[in-house]
């Protein structure tokens, strides 16, 4: 069966369909619309919140089942912010790299202007599966616990990666092999979590229950 | 390592052990604590909300991860009720086969007084674990969709059960075997998704990233 994955993103997409394809699944992309499809607003409070409104809107406009992520970082002496304004927290000028480089310039300096406080902070990734009447069939948010590193480090994955020290290894995200970065990312376990919901839902929807 | 199951439901517990010892976890139940841990107010206007609310509570009363969830069933005639009050919709008093008699008649009665209106509704089951210091690590929401029946059909399962009808097979939840309930069931696909959560948290709490 088809299934529409909500994202721009060429990296996500790559990695949902790298999950999705052996499941039996026909990965269909935005882009492949015939037409450009409206984009919702994503001003929900919660990452949950915009993985929700994207699939909603995406699997109506298309009439497929549509898998929707929205990802960030929560700093908790930031008060959890940039949280939903993670990819844009610096504005939204420049290509990808650009915002990626302003966007970790802002949040270093925002912690710095904190004084000596805690540096705890996470990744977090919501997930969201809705039919094509819009109906949520099911809903998975993961984290990924670090501290901010207290300068760049590595030049591996993307966003804020070089900024989010894992204390038990030393690293940063963006230190790690795309496999280790993988196993403990937010979207790598929100993502093995969807597709353990899948595998069900691919048999409801051949018409096979498991019994 | 040890991780805390915040039910006294001991069909609930039954489940989650059955999934969980495999992957090396020691199961822990509310009733092994030396002393009653204070029960947390589920006041929470969604499944995912009091899921959170008892993950957080009983893992920072007890100091372990802990594994909470909530279901009901939402009628879409009624406006998502009996939604977060499934439970005690008629009321707490009896034991768990009075109160589910009670709870599946005033819920035909309900929406028999609508008159002739769609009966679609969907089982919903959230699940949330949270570390010992109260934070969400994981959340998942999984739905099982259906219509309520004309009347109680099946011995089977319990709760709602023998008012929600699968489309596609004719039949109500109670009328399935325990594999075919659990494959389709809201509870079953978010357990899956737990335990595929949980594979990547053993190895990372095992200090043995997979790479």
């Amino acid at each position: 069966m088809k299934l529409l994955i909500a994202t721009t993103n060429p990296g996500k997409l790559r990695e949902m369909r790298e999950v999705l394809t052996p499941l039996g699944f026909e990965v269909v992309s935005l882009e492949s619309a015939s037409r450009a499809l409206p984009e919702p607003v994503e001003d929900a409070a919660t990452f949950a919140g915009n993985a929700r409104i994207k699939a909603d809107a995406y699997a109506r406009a298309r009439g497929l089942t549509c898998v929707a992520e929205d990802s960030g970082i929560e700093v908790d002496a930031l008060d959890g912010a940039p949280g939903v304004h993670s990819a844009r927290y610096a504005g939204s000028a420049g290509v990808r790299e650009e915002r990626d480089r302003a966007n970790n310039a802002k949040l270093l300096s925002a912690l710095a202007q904190r004084g000596p406080v805690a540096r705890d902070a996470r990744f977090v990734c919501a997930i969201c599966v809705a039919d094509a009447a819009g109906q949520v069939l099911f809903e998975t948010r993961a984290t990924c616990e670090g501290v901010i590193a207290p300068e760049l480090r590595g030049e591996g994955g993307f966003g804020y990666d070089p900024l989010l020290l894992v204390p038990e290894l030393g690293l940063t995200m963006a230190q790690l092999s795309p496999e280790q970065k993988n196993a403990r990312s937010h979207r790598g376990q929100a993502t093995r979590a969807l597709a353990a919901w899948l595998a069900t839902y691919a048999r409801q929807q051949a018409g096979t229950p498991r019994s």
